[in-house]
């Protein structure tokens, strides 16, 4: 028996969620499940797979029901992605694929076709309760991935773009990669890679936005930082971030998400 | 032993929900609570019983704990009712009824009066806390509902007027049921009510508000409509809705809860 | 194995809560997990001590872990405060002390520093989940406070300043301790307070605030005030707030926290 996590664009104002919870605990009643978050902004794809591949790595072996789904109800088929570390269920939009990449690769992908892993009565539009939670809860209790339906090939999944970084020597290009609710700009980018771009030991890093051009520093937390000062330091997912203390640097800076940074050495004064 | 479910308008903000999981918890350990949502609008009480209406068969057989509740305090009773297909908590309020509707009507009734099922000390603006979760979860681990108090008549219960529908050949007139926050304007209207109407079959129906007339075509999915462009669909809970595609149906045809609609034949062109 | 109950400023809109149930499951799994609110305001230390003060009664025994944590990554320490009625896991920041006071004060106080009951890696910005979360988990579990690290004299506690009254007779001088959302202004004042101050047996007291002087009825619940009306009620956990019926007090008075304000006996007519 496996641990459920789940996350959704749902949001908690009508009984969506709680639905769905319902249905698991029918199929699965003593299946833990892990509200990851349901405040996804509607229908943003992008926003909930990078939420989702932050996640996984929390909880080895679970089962992980994701469902923003903007195509509910048309031809877009709906998924389990097995990996080595985790499996996954939910649509074949692009929402996964980032989170399998963090799981390692994927294993084997079959659609979700089989009626006795639905509800009865599938409404049209909505598949996280009659669809993707039943076949979550009964993954959980230990059903076979390759009894869901037919085997797909994993170079037919629907892939999401996402923001990417290049390192070379003395720079990192980057776009941006999340802005969370304090204003942090989180870049696709890791300790290691700055490392690579030899910019790991420099205590001022030069930050080049599409408008402004300004000498950063490295701090380990925002509280090195006087309020209102930038600085650049390693969140809690392991991405390099743009932060201000007490401010938003989103909001300091016009960033956007895919917006254009640089990473560089600082000039010679 | 039983799951319980549980509705209120208590919100996210403060402590209320924690408290009262808290106090389940206490008494009832290994009883699962399905949180259906806690944002109603406050005092809500027609809000909160619809919700409730659409998520009770969803867990057959459970312990459903609802708690809307703008008399606290007041004279007002506390009951519990039971059902055929699970057994109801909450104020005698109208809260309460057209869920029992739906789980096919009531069974008994009983007030909630005994104090070995309440906190020792009941607070007079905290009845969730107090009375009501507690005689959720001694009913979910088995207490007998006539042991809670006297058996009340049932038509004696506080009822809450909720938006009706009126079939005749050609015509449905409705009244607004609900408005969800994506703007879609939910109907008391199911596919059969347009079957017995004699519309199920039309690819276009006339739709008539106060104080706009135009024909709509029925969908079954949002995707099938233009961005912007209004349909009609059956929803999530197997109700008849008008639905804007990206956009809110409630704010481009100024609809509320309970105005008047009128589905018809579309006229000969 | 006992409950844990779970406070913090996290918010919805992110995983960070979920990824701290992912910790708790991962090492007590089962071991039921209590939200009681994340929605503290970021940041606020003393509304967040107040919110756990006011809950940690409703569990007795339980394993309280709040987290609240502006100075995270700063050499602020983590403990582990042992009560005679429950545990408390959070940073040391005043965050626990007014719950540790309701909980009949301080039995020992233990740093965190045990790296077997961390993660493995921990991030600088994220304790709640890499170091609070599995200290409740393993508490829940039966891990003994005094294995978790040095034991830490009471009186080093980093305290917060919280608002307080003054009972003579005829007098009750006090400092606004909370608004909540509806706009309730509660004062540290108990029922036994007004008694000592000979102002319980009044059905009307003089509220005095800084700009204004007026007479309100004591009542027993919202129902009994007209709208608009003020009043002096007992709330849900037992303190005296300034109510107005479907209307904000605190916005009524303008009235903030740490504002002054008296309670007196009226003056003759």
């Amino acid at each position: 028996m496996r641990m459920i996590t789940f996350l959704s664009d749902f949001g908690y104002d009508d009984v969506f969620v709680g639905l769905c919870h319902a249905v698991i605990a029918a199929i699965a009643p003593d299946v833990p499940v892990i509200d990851l978050t349901h405040a996804i902004p509607p229908q943003d794809v992008l926003r909930g797979a990078l939420a989702l591949a932050d996640s996984v790595s929390s909880t080895p072996g679970a089962v992980h029901l994701a469902v923003v789904d903007p195509g509910v109800g048309s031809r877009r088929r709906g998924v389990v992605v097995v990996t080595e570390a985790g499996t996954l269920v939910g649509p074949d939009n692009g929402l996964l694929l980032p989170a399998v990449h963090e799981l390692g690769g994927i294993n084997a992908v079959f659609e979700l076709r089989e009626p006795r892993y639905r509800r009865e009565r599938v409404a049209r539009t909505f598949h996280g309760r009659d669809v993707f939670a039943p076949a979550a809860a009964h993954l959980a209790r230990g059903a076979q991935p390759e009894t869901f339906g037919p085997r797909i090939r994993p170079e037919t999944l629907v892939e999401v773009p996402v923001p990417v970084a290049r390192v070379t020597r003395g720079l990192v290009a980057a776009q941006v990669r999340a802005i969370d609710r304090f204003g942090n700009i989180q870049l696709p980018v890791r300790v290691a890679d700055l490392e690579r771009a030899e910019l790991a030991a420099q205590a001022t890093i030069e930050l080049v936005t599409p408008v402004r051009r300004l000498e950063v520093p490295r701090v380990a937390t925002f509280s090195e930082l006087e309020p209102g000062a930038i600085g650049l330091l390693e969140d809690a997912f392991g991405w390099i971030a743009i932060s201000v203390n007490r401010g938003s640097a989103a909001a300091v800076l016009s960033l956007s998400v895919f917006d254009d940074v640089r990473l560089a050495l600082p000039r010679a004064p």
